[in-house]
C-alpha cells in the first residue's frame, strides 16, 4: 500500500518525536516512521544513551557505596548483585518513559509506525520492514535518523567481544575484565559504572587524559576518583592487534603490551546515520563527514526536506535535537521562527 | 589581660570567619572571638545546620533506599542502623570541615580565641570565659553573632523532650515517636530524615501546608513524598498543652486531640542573637524584632561597629552572611564596594 502524508518524520528520537508532536499540535497531518518500532521510541537517548546509562550508573553507585555504609552507621551483613534483575529494572525504567512518548504522540494526532524509510525521490520514500505499507508520498520530510557508533579498523563490532554502547548497556553478566577504548563521556561513564559493579576495568585512550574538552581541574578530580574505584588508565596509546582466544580477546597495544579481557567496549564517538537513506535520489547535500547540511531553519538543500538532531551535525546532544525539531515543525507550519 | 586590635570580629560563623580572612588578606590586624571555641568555628551552618543536616539526610536516604535496592538487582541482607556510629560519622564530617576554617584563618594571619564578648563601650568589649584575656579594645568591630532558635510559650526547650535543631542533629537514639512543630525547611528536613530512619513522625503546623513561601507544585510533590515515607501531617493546628508522662510527653492540640511522643522538635524559625551583647553601651540600634539595623555597607548606627549575617536581618542564610562579611571587610579596609 502507498500512503500520502503532509509531513513525514523519519526517526522517533529526541528530535523526531518532538517535531511530530509539535506538528500535530499545529494541526498538520504527520506520520512518523521508526525503524525499531516501539523499541525505538525516544531514540538513542532513551534506549541506548542518557536514560539507561543513568539508571545503571545509579545502581552501580548504590552497589559500590553500600560497601562503605558501615562508616555512616548503616550495617549490612550481605550484599550481592543480580545483573539480570538489574537489567530488567533498567529496561522497566526505559519502557515506562517510552510508553509516555507513545501516549503523547497519540494524544497529539501523530500516527507512527515501524519501518525503514529509504528515499526514492524528493517527495517519496520506500518503506522496508512493514507489512502494511510499501511507500509514502509527502509534501515535507524531516530526517531525524540520529547517529551510529564509530568503529576502529581491526576493532569492528561483533556484538560479543567487541561491543558498542548498545551492548554495554544490556550486559546480563558483569564482565570480569573489561577494556574500554576511548576517552569521551561514553567511555568514562561505562568504565566507571562497570568498575563499581565489580569488573576489572582498563581504559585505553590515544590522548593524554580523559575528556580533553573539559577543564583540567574537573578531569583530574574525575580521574583520581575513577582510579580509586579501580579503573586503570593507559593514555597516549593505541591498539595495534586484537585476537580471539576462546571466549576472550587478547589485545596488543602499540608498545607491544598485551591485555586479555572478556569484552572490549569501543567508545570513540558517533557519526551521522545518513549512508543508507537513499539521499542520492534527492538534492540533499552531505558534508565531508556525512552530516546533512542544514541552514538555521533546519532546511536541507532539497526544498521539501529538513534534517534535525545528530544527523544534522554537531553538537550531538539530545537537547539540541529537541530544539531543532521544534524549529523544523514551526517552519513547515509556516510560522516565523 | 587587656589586648588591642584594629578589627574585632565577634562570632566565627559563615559571616565572621569570612570577614576575618578577608581582613587578614587585606593586611589588617584582626582578632576573632568565638564563644564556643573550636566547636563554634563555622557557626550554625557548620555545626547545627546545613552541614550536619545534609550528612544525616544522606545517611537516612541511604538507609531508606537500601530496602528497595532488591528491585534494581542489589540484594541486601541484615540491614540495621547504629545511631551512635551515624552521629560519630556526622561529627567527623563536620570536624574535618571545621579544621579547614582553623587552617584558613591561621594561614591568613587571623588570630582567634574562645570567649564571649560583651560590649562595654563603642570601642571595647569585655571577654568572659577565656582565662588569658579580659578585654579587647578595637578600632572597628564586626558583630556576627548569628541567630537563636525561636521558642513557643509552653514549649520551652529542656534539651530532653522539648528540643531544637541543636539537639535534633545530635540524637544518639532514634526516637520511636517524634512530633515536629513547624512547617519551614528545618521542620521539613528533620521530619523527613527521622521518618526515613524509622521514627513515627507527626508534624503539626499552624498553616494549611508546608513551606508557604514556595510554589504549590513543589510543596504538593514534597508532601506526597513525605507522607509516602510515613510522615503524618496535622495542618491548621496549634498546641495547647504539653505534659511530661515519665520519659515521654503528652501533647494536647487545640482540638483536644492528644499525642504521646518521645521528643517534640520545635522548629518555628530563628531570631537574632543580639540580646546579651551589651549593645546598650554603644549607639547600635536594633529593630523591633531585635535585628541590628545596618546600611548597605553593613555599618550600624555606631560608626565603629558593623554587623553581618543573621543578626543583621533577613534573609537568614549562610551565603548572605558570607557576602556581607566580605563587604564589611572591604569597607573597613577602605575599599570601594
Amino acid at each position: 500500500m502507498r500512503v500520502r502524508t503532509d509531513v513525514l518524520v523519519i526517526g522517533a528520537g529526541s528530535g523526531g518525536y518532538v517535531a511530530a508532536i509539535k506538528l500535530g499540535k499545529l494541526g498538520k497531518n504527520v506520520l512518523v516512521i521508526e525503524k525499531d518500532g516501539m523499541e525505538g521510541l525516544g531514540g538513542i537517548c532513551m534506549n541506548h544513551g542518557c536514560i539507561p546509562s543513568k539508571a545503571l550508573i545509579l545502581a552501580s553507585k548504590f552497589f559500590h557505596d553500600i560497601k562503605d555504609a558501615g562508616e555512616m552507621g548503616i550495617n549490612v551483613s550481605g550484599v550481592s548483585l543480580d545483573a539480570n534483575k538489574m537489567q530488567d529494572w533498567k529496561n522497566g525504567v526505559v519502557a515506562k518513559l517510552r510508553s509516555g512518548i507513545d501516549f503523547l504522540m497519540k494524544r497529539n494526532n501523530v500516527r507512527w509506525m515501524k519501518g525503514e524509510a529509504v528515499f526514492d525521490s524528493s517527495h517519496s520514500v520506500k518503506i522496508n520492514g512493514n507489512p502494511d505499507i510499501d511507500a509514502v508520498d509527502f509534501n515535507y520530510a524531516i530526517v531525524a535518523t540520529g547517529a551510529l557508533p564509530n568503529t576502529l579498523p581491526g576493532l569492528e563490532f561483533d556484538g560479543q567481544n567487541i561491543i558498542s554502547y548498545n551492548e554495554a548497556l544490556d550486559l546480563r553478566e558483569i564482565p570480569q575484565d573489561l577494556l574500554v577504548v576511548g576517552g569521551g563521556y561514553i567511555a568514562v561513564e561505562m568504565a566507571a559504572c562497570y568498575a563499581r559493579l565489580g569488573s576489572r576495568v582498563k581504559l585505553v585512550h590515544r590522548r593524554e587524559h580523559l575528556l580533553t574538552e573539559y577543564d583540567d581541574d574537573i578531569v583530574n578530580t574525575l580521574q583520581r576518583k575513577m582510579q580509586k574505584d579501580g579503573v586503570e588508565f593507559i593514555f597516549n596509546s593505541n591498539i595495534s592487534k586484537v585476537e580471539k582466544i576462546g571466549s576472550r580477546v587478547r589485545v596488543t597495544l602499540e608498545n607491544q603490551k598485551q591485555i586479555e579481557v572478556d569484552k572490549v567496549l569501543v567508545a570513540v564517538g558517533v557519526g551521522p546515520n545518513s549512508a543508507n537513506l537513499g539521499l542520492n535520489t534527492t538534492t540533499v547535500k552531505l558534508d565531508d563527514k556525512g552530516f546533512i547540511v542544514v541552514d538555521k531553519k533546519m532546511r536541507t538543500t532539497d526544498p521539501r526536506i529538513f534534517a534535525i538532531g545528530d544527523v544534522a551535525g554537531q553538537p550531538l546532544l539530545a537537547h539540541k535535537a529537541t530544539k531543532q525539531g521544534k524549529i523544523a515543525a514551526e517552519v513547515i507550519a509556516g510560522r516565523n521562527v
